[in-house]
């Protein structure tokens, strides 16, 4: 057993959690991963140099350490592992705007909303906006390189990084880029940083590129009788033009959100897709007539667009909470495969397929414009024929993503949940130069063991 | 001496070039590095395959392999090194576009104007834009993480690659990511790639994301009567709004330009900006109003600006020929400095400052939304003196440029003749962890070197 007494006396009580009840909040993100192992401490670091001292006493000890952002993780990222350290950012929340530079440097507990709206007060923006934005901090975000709805036209974190400071495996802090548009000096190791899932290093600050306030969007929804009509609308409008938003949520999904919000949904619809556009004034309404357009040449039943932003933000917002919407209906086993476009159609059905097979309802929502979908599994834990079934499709979804010349995850990472379908994807030299990187900047392998890896 | 013979017999001789005179066209890069050595070999790759022979004989016989585009680098990132193996992919030029996937697959060896000439068949754009576009290759702003002028709106090269066929050290060939918008899994190794100027692998084919057409855009031309009326104006340009292009020439530039072109530049003006808004239309006659507003506020002694695309390119011609045009009155030493934005007129001011007490002419361009400027230092090369004047004088630019907190280099990469500088402004720690990552790929060290390290 090792002595924490050294820790304890650095860092303090308040910082450091031994206590297994105070403990327990830190062992799960939202992928509940059942092999989610007891902590040996949970630290709770509030600078830095906190994080240096947490990993240098890890890397002494050879003991694991696990980071953790907000905990609102889905594939299991953050699973706390038996004996280890948890590295919490939870109290590392401050953001601070220059709005000459057009940056802003946060550190990365502070959440994904904190940091728009530290943004929007200068009139600026950050847009990656996972739907758990009000609940997801930007070193998760950083972590995962997470998207969200905005992507199809924004793109995802690591667009929107240029710099950083990282607690590296042996507790050495370095910083890597900054405020700085274009910087070509070195390799590009912020961006290797940017979606390591804690397996490299831990960050501690980022430096984020702004851009000026998104105009007010034009909201278009649409739902359709098929799913081949709905997706046929999706290709014809990326090949177009690019809109802000292009979401898709299925018939499940559409129930779900229907059961919590009463908003006057078709339940009968096989598919929505809700759709923005936030060109200026005027030219906003000459996309969403165009989309109309192609809406009503793929026999869409209904189509109904606004340019009253806060009417389109309830859409958003239906969207949004689909997710906990469909959660109401069991427990979830939460999917993030993406394809290439011109497969989004051949995926969606196969999965409509593998829940048929498999007898488990499967709710799909989907960023369309990207290829990437978030099918939902929904199961009854207590039924343990069920779950096994849950997983099987779980497991199939992926098998059929890769089939089709897609990724296991699009956005929410590999975490320990995914792992064992990477090498499927990516093949073995892929997999090895991956490892070949882990083994160089973690040496004694302490740093997130089980994720990706 | 290595025996060639097995190389020879499975490449031929119309690939494997071993005579002195077709060898030297291939030493050189546009930095005319005086230090470039003499190739053992230059490889014609014409294919992977091709690719990884070479690079499997290297390593066998632990010679140096240097990549080579179109050899339009300005770092001496592609100087040949005594007997290396160099292996262009100049032959590999092939281009083909999807245009429902919006995704486009180059061979190294496709000009940039060929890939977007490609794109815009299909009303398609990729849009990094180095002035050098006719004659640098994609492999090489791949391998540079190269800019252009439209960055300051749309980004750098890294911001478009979606995936690779990259070959190894070792010769194994290994793809990375594809044709999805949207891939987590695994560590972020394709942006690992994108800049790293041939130092941990050979990139053989690139994925590319592209985007619809750009907008015809509006031109605005203003001139300035001091360096700080001109950087007044561009720090209020961008804390407002997103021009597709802003770029600035001081005096020396705009004479060396009008010397060219006699197209009637103000000859006594400190400073001209070149300014675009690709809105749509209607929208930008407003954003081209505001920036007029801007302009005549910051005292522009003269504002242009025109909704004729072709009347505006010219301008901009005029500004991507800046290089040439100084060229014809010396030999240049070519910088490629960056600073946070609020910083520009203190580097634009101390590098007037440099050229004065150095005693040389320095002409300054830059991408001015960016931060970017291309110093060209101009001397007389069989004039020793002078041509010790300027090397100070290229070594002085940099360490201002770290001093304001900026890079050595924005998008041309550190290549051979600014490494010096590197650890001046990464520091130690970032230099220790680039060279932990440059030896876990290349553990023999035979790919590029003494470039960036």
């Amino acid at each position: 057993m090792v002595d924490l007494a050294p820790l304890l006396s650095v860092l303090g009580e308040d910082v450091v959690l031994v206590d297994p009840d105070r403990m327990a909040g830190y062992r799960w993100d939202r992928a509940h991963d059942p092999g989610a192992g007891m902590p040996l401490a949970v630290v709770r670091a509030g600078s830095t140099e906190d994080v240096q001292t947490a990993v240098r006493f890890a890397a002494e000890h050879g003991l694991a350490v696990v980071p953790r952002g907000a905990g609102s993780g889905l594939s299991g990222g953050s699973s706390a592992v038996d004996g280890c350290l948890v590295v919490s950012t939870e109290r590392m929340t401050r953001v601070e705007v220059d709005p000459v530079t057009r940056t802003l440097v946060a550190e990365p507990g502070a959440m994904n909303a904190q940091v728009k709206a530290a943004a929007a007060e200068h009139d600026l923006w950050y847009p990656p906006d996972p739907s758990s934005y009000e609940i997801c901090s930007i070193g998760g975000n950083v972590a995962t390189n997470a998207g969200g709805l905005c992507c199809v036209k924004y793109g995802v974190t690591t667009d929107y990084v240029l710099g950083m400071t990282v607690v590296l495996a042996d507790g050495t802090a370095v910083e890597l880029g900054g405020p700085r548009l274009k910087d070509k000096a070195g390799l590009s190791l912020t961006k290797l940083f940017v979606g390591s899932e804690g397996t490299l290093g831990i960050v501690t600050r980022v430096v984020l590129r702004l851009i000026p306030a998104q105009r007010p969007p034009a909201t278009l929804v649409a739902t359709f009788a098929t799913l081949d009509d709905a997706t046929g609308t999706v290709l014809d409008i990326t090949r177009q033009m690019r809109p802000s938003m292009l979401e898709f949520m299925d018939r499940p999904t559409i129930n779900a959100v229907e059961d919590l919000t009463k908003m006057g949904l078709d339940r009968e619809a096989a598919a929505m897709l809700v759709i923005q556009s936030d060109e200026p004034a005027g030219h906003a309404g000459v996309e969403i007539e165009t989309i109309t357009a192609i809406c009503e040449k793929h026999g869409a039943t209904e189509v109904f667009s606004t340019d009253d932003p806060e009417e389109g933000e309830a859409f958003v917002v239906a969207r949004r909470n689909a997710i906990p919407a469909v959660e109401r209906t069991g427990t979830l086993l939460l999917e993030d495969v993406g394809v290439p476009l011109p497969q989004l159609g051949a995926l969606v059905d196969g999965i409509a397929a593998i829940a048929q097979a498999q007898g488990v309802t499967i709710a799909v929502i989907a960023h369309a414009g990207d290829g990437n979908t978030h099918p939902l599994i929904v199961f009854d834990p207590a039924d343990a024929e069920m779950a096994a079934r849950a997983q099987a499709a779980y497991g199939e979804v992926m098998t059929l993503a890769i089939e089709l010349g897609g990724t296991i995850t699009g956005e929410h990472g590999v975490g320990r949940l995914k792992k064992a379908w990477l090498g499927d994807q990516i093949g073995e030299d892929a997999l090895e130069l991956n490892r070949r990187v882990k083994q160089a900047l973690d040496p004694q392998g302490i740093l997130n063991p089980g994720a990706i890896f």
